[in-house]
């Protein structure tokens, strides 16, 4: 029995499987093209939020980068020290902000000039200094899938130069504000070093601007975006990634920060779902597998490929199918026209790369409730976050009945 | 104040709110046009699954179509009789089948052979005969969304004629299966009868075949579909789609049965959202809301359309924007390029049509709670399914930290 069958047996499937040991190698390799710099590595808590996995992080010395309030209690549950936690996101409800400078937060990333009048006002009200970012869109396409493209005028994130500039001028002239830090985040998945390099000239360029005008920024924030291995992508090379934004930040002294989701945790995740049926219909041969869109939506969402092993059967004769879950949508599969040996009741497929926006996208939908979530570290398997029962998922519905 | 800023002040935002008269009224309507038959209403699950709203459906005296187990033991929980549940889906766990038949429900709906060779074995084991149906594909388009449309043999879903017949005559020689029915569904969001019209024909054609081989099928069920007006669509003539089923079934004694979902609540429900902040990046007019893409995923998944109204600035002049959520993704969306009025900080949006794979669909995506859902009815309001609560969230991961 595989190592995969035997966690399959003892927790049963669908699950998610996390390597531990991939996320050190991985934050180690970023760790170590960024050693000529200060650099604070803030894991994309959306990618994985697991509170294992964001504990994990924070032995490992990783900041979080949050996108809600909700993420930023994860950080804190998990014991990531407050002074490495960044907010991020479009648009923050005021008692998100209002908690976030109440727990002290490293910065706040602004994404409009809307926004910093809401964080200026509640930081008046509290009598607190807001550390700030403004996260700066430099119309960049990172040709990725358009819905994780982010870097462009026509997405709704960040803001111009112009804008930031006249946002920096304010925050420094604000008694409640102070700007300490500037982003980009051009999008995710990201194989090519270009948009980067592009993107941290135009960046470091602002920040010049800004010394001149004896606005000091602490951080300079790189965000995420760096692809992963999925199929055959070629992926950033690392160090030209992080020479590339050291050559464009000649001269300044900043603390760099970087933001990786996907590539920390896409790798270190295995989806382990059982076949329940082959069926064959006379035109196309279907592998009907008990794990479905609501556990992993990315084949549906974003056309999202995933390279899927079946243990135990490597030398058999291959054929082409679709793998498909039980919903009752054709737009629930995990592949189609793939080649895999014929398949029995209870075989077991392992679905790659599923550590990033795998569960952290999963839903009850069809009543399925979310499945189970296990750590693997140096060897040792153990359970990180249990299966849902039916109870579970009907708690906050019964007693209105 | 309007009724929704009412229900906006009392209950918070993001919110599901749930109209039970217009479920009534689609219902009734419905029940009206099969009237010159035995007909039994099977309410889809998986559109809204709220234990209260399946309370209503069983005082109207609808029965459930479920997906899976978790669906039938909410159908269970909210007091619709077992003799009006049926058990649908392509792929069905042992433990789900084993479930189902011990707790003896109407029928089993079959989509393979394997599926019926499962069916077949777990019923000796408990010593029970397995009411079952077969879902037919008849090959029919049913012109919807790829996603969403089922009826073709590139799909995974059901069998052919010829399967279907086989099967049929091996259920008839089986000690432990008693096929009862026969079943289609080809697709969701229909509206035209003519595809309803030629798969009730293919179909009522095999029941005749199978009633000269002395297979006597109880339940002539013609799934769901039936689309709504969320644009401009035309919708299906209700007295029109009733009367081509009676034409494809005159002779045959059996009892219809029609499984809708979306037809009984899509219109019955709204999403009501505040507005956080607008933004115009010089390019395009973004207003940014606190409901995201977690909460309400049709318009990203299926690119579909939902209608948006303004309350209380209906004679305001308008212009074009995206109506975007706080969610880390341009797929992050309710509307592209609809005309609104100026908007500010806490104006309410009612996002229209969304108590149909609204909330069933909805995930903790970036850590979002998921929203509460309320029931209007006779003028009265109250809460079906109380708002997540962060320590819910975390609550299956917290042990293990």
């Amino acid at each position: 029995m595989t190592k995969f069958q035997a966690l399959a047996q003892k927790y049963g499937t669908p699950l998610y499987v996390y390597d531990f040991d991939t996320i050190d190698t991985k934050f180690s390799a970023l760790k170590e093209v960024f050693k000529a710099r200060k650099s604070l590595i803030c894991f994309a808590v959306k990618s994985n939020s697991n509170l294992s996995v964001l504990k994990h992080m924070a032995h490992l010395g990783a900041g979080c980068d949050c996108v809600s309030i909700g993420e930023v209690k994860r950080a804190l549950v998990a014991g990531i020290p407050k002074y490495k936690i960044i907010f991020s996101g479009v648009g923050k409800r005021d008692e998100e902000i209002e908690e976030a400078l109440q727990n002290d937060i490293l910065m706040i990333n602004l994404e409009s000039e809307e926004e910093m009048n809401r964080v200026e006002m509640i930081a008046s009200k509290l009598g607190v200094i807001a550390r700030i970012s403004i996260r700066v869109n430099p119309n960049i396409d990172a040709q990725t899938h358009p819905y994780i493209s982010t870097g462009l005028h026509e997405n709704k994130f960040g803001v111009d130069l112009d804008s930031a500039k006249r946002m920096y001028i304010h925050a420094k002239n604000s008694a409640s504000l102070d700007p300490v830090g500037i982003h980009f985040h051009i999008g995710s998945q990201i194989t090519e070093v270009e948009p980067f390099r592009e993107a941290a000239l135009v960046l470091a360029n602002l920040l010049r601007n800004l010394k001149a005008l004896k606005i000091e920024i602490k951080f300079f924030d790189v965000g995420g975006g760096i692809g992963i291995q999925y199929k055959d992508e070629t992926t950033v090379d690392l160090y030209a990634y992080a020479q590339s934004i050291f050559a464009a930040l000649t001269g300044l002294d900043v603390t760099l920060v970087c933001e990786p989701g996907r590539y920390l945790v896409g790798d270190c995740g295995f989806f382990l779902t059982r076949v329940l049926y082959e069926k064959n219909n006379g035109f196309k041969r279907f592998v009907i597998v008990d794990g479905a869109m609501n556990d992993l939506i990315r084949p549906s969402l974003y056309q999202a490929y995933h390279a899927i092993d079946v243990e135990g059967k490597e030398d058999h004769a291959t054929s082409v199918c679709d793998v498909v879950g039980p919903i009752c949508e054709s737009g629930d599969f995990f592949a189609k026209n793939i080649a895999l040996p014929a398949l029995e009741h209870d075989d077991l497929l392992i679905v790659k790369s599923a550590g990033a926006y795998g569960f952290t996208m999963s839903s009850n939908y069809n009543t399925r409730t979310r499945v189970a979530e296990v750590a693997l570290e140096k060897g040792e398997d153990r359970l990180i976050r249990q299966r849902e029962s039916f109870e579970d998922v009907i708690a906050l519905e019964r007693a209105y009945l």
